[in-house]
This record gives structure tokens, sequence and C-alpha cells, in this order.
């Protein structure tokens, strides 16, 4: 690969996030499948079906661009966070600390989303790119509330259920 | 590992986060040496102050708790990041396009470090851990104050020259 342009870079980026959205839909049954809370897994279960309209705004993106998001190349940033995730659905413990670290893992996840839209968006209202653009802008909002929908359930429920278990106090 | 409380939850979270700035300080050097703008160069160095420090209060709260964040168990999340921002320092091109992919990189570091300082300061408040709390505060908004940063640099500066490289036109 050669980066001699923010085109380029750009498409690179596009591929990049298009592989972590695929990975994305492969870890999300077993986050859901792993969480006691319904709330959690009613949440997780409604960000599955946003990630896939999610890769269908790639598609079409990449589509306009004469390209695919079909690659060999895995998001190696993508594969680290969801390995972290999925040790972590192999430990033992209560059910509203294993659903804590659910949580905790997938704000991760949307965190690396976040980071990734806000340069893809930006890299396509310079390049002109205005179609993309809007298509990358709803993304990203849609992965902030996602973050802070999750936020918010660990704060009102799930933590302050966790911090209720035997060992949560000293 | 139990995971019976979310004391326990969150010394394994303090643990993560403890093995992923260990290694940002050895990733930084190397992004530091392949940025071209001096400005780019500069807020990376800067950060990597930042982090010294950081694992200074990581290393008071563990302390506190009589832990030590030194473990076998590296932190896969920030792995994987890192590995995909050295990738991209392997790849020729255009310097301006290579400093706006490593500020890309970057940006999603910070981010894992939002998410991840985010969770810790929630949990340090439900279990009444107030100093802790403050030191997880205090960094949780340097990370956002260096991912804002670096998202002034690449607008302001290291994006628009590298849309202005050859290949940056259509």
């Amino acid at each position: 690969m050669e980066l001699e342009s923010l085109r380029e870079l750009y498409l690179h980026e596009l591929k990049d996030v298009y592989s972590a959205e695929k990975q994305i839909t492969k870890a999300l049954p077993k986050m859901i499948k792993a969480a006691s809370t319904p709330d959690l897994s009613s949440a997780l279960k409604e960000h599955l079906a946003v990630t896939e309209q999610q890769i269908e705004r790639l598609d079409r993106i990449l589509a306009a661009l004469d390209k695919t998001g079909r690659s060999n190349k895995k998001c190696k940033g993508m594969e680290g966070l969801l390995e972290e995730g999925e040790d972590l659905l192999k430990e033992e413990g209560a059910p509203e600390v294993l659903d804590a670290g659910i949580i905790a893992a997938a704000q991760k996840v949307e965190h690396y989303e976040i980071a990734a839209y806000g340069t893809l968006a930006a890299y396509a209202r310079l390049l002109g790119e205005s179609e993309a653009q809007g298509l990358l802008e709803q993304t990203l909002a849609e992965e902030k509330e996602a973050d802070q929908k999750l936020s918010q359930l660990a704060e009102s429920s799930i933590n302050v259920e966790a911090t209720a278990t035997a060992g949560g106090r000293r």
C-alpha cells in the first residue's frame, strides 16, 4: 500500500472500519448470549441491528468509489479489543459483575468506532465527498448514542447491582 | 480470575489500563520519530510526559489497594491498536499523509483510554474510593484534552496539507 494522498488514506481507513464492523457483527451475538440483564441484552441486540445498517452505509460509500470493503486484511485494533472482551466472557463471577464487564468491553469498542468515524467524516469533508460525509456523520452520531446508552445502563442499574454483591463491600 | 464483586472488576480494569499505558510509553517514541510535522512531534512528546504521570497515578491507586500494576497479562486491546499503528508506520507515502495517519492511530489509542478511565472513575465512585476517583477523573480529562488537541492539529493543518498532495485531488 502507498499512502501518497489523503484519498488513499481515506480508503485505507474505510476498509479498516469495514473489517472492524464485520468483526463486531460476529462478536456481538456472544456478548448478547452472555449478558444476564435483559436491558443489556436488548441494548446489544439493538446495536447489532444498527451495525448492520452501518455496514450497508460503508458498502454504499465504497461502491461509489468503485471499491469493496471485502479484503483479507483484518482490522487488528478491533481484533485486540474483541479478544479482550472474549477473555472476559470466559471468566467466572457474579452475573451483575460480568454484565458490568461486558458494558466496559462494549464501550471500548464504541470508542474505537467514535475515533474511526470522526476521522473518516473529517477526511470526507476535506475531499469534498459530501454524501459520504453525511453517512459517516450519521454513523458517528449513532456510535456516540450507543456509548451514552451503555453508560446510563451501567450507572443506573448494573454497576449498582454489581456493587451490592457479597464481595462488593470491604 | 474470579469476578465476584465490582471491586474485583475494578482491580482487573486497573491492571488492564496499567498494561495499556506501559505499552503506550514504548510505542510513542516510534510515532514521535516517524512524525514529520514539528507540531505533531511535540504534541506526541508532551503526551509521553503526561502518560508517565498517569502511570504514577495508577501506581498510587494500586499501592493504596496493596496491589501492583506489574503483571504478565498484557492488555490485548491496546496491543491490537498499537500493532495497527505500527503497521501504518511501515507504509510508504507522502509525509503529510503519513502524519494524518499517525493522528488517526493516536486518536484510537486516546479513545481506548477515554473509555477505560470513564469506566474506572465510575467504579471508584460506587466503591467509595474518592481519592482514586479524583485521580482517575484527572487522567480522563487529560485524555479528552489530548484527543481534542490531535483533532485541532489535524483539522487546522495536517489533513489540509495531506489533501494538497499530488494524489489528493481527483
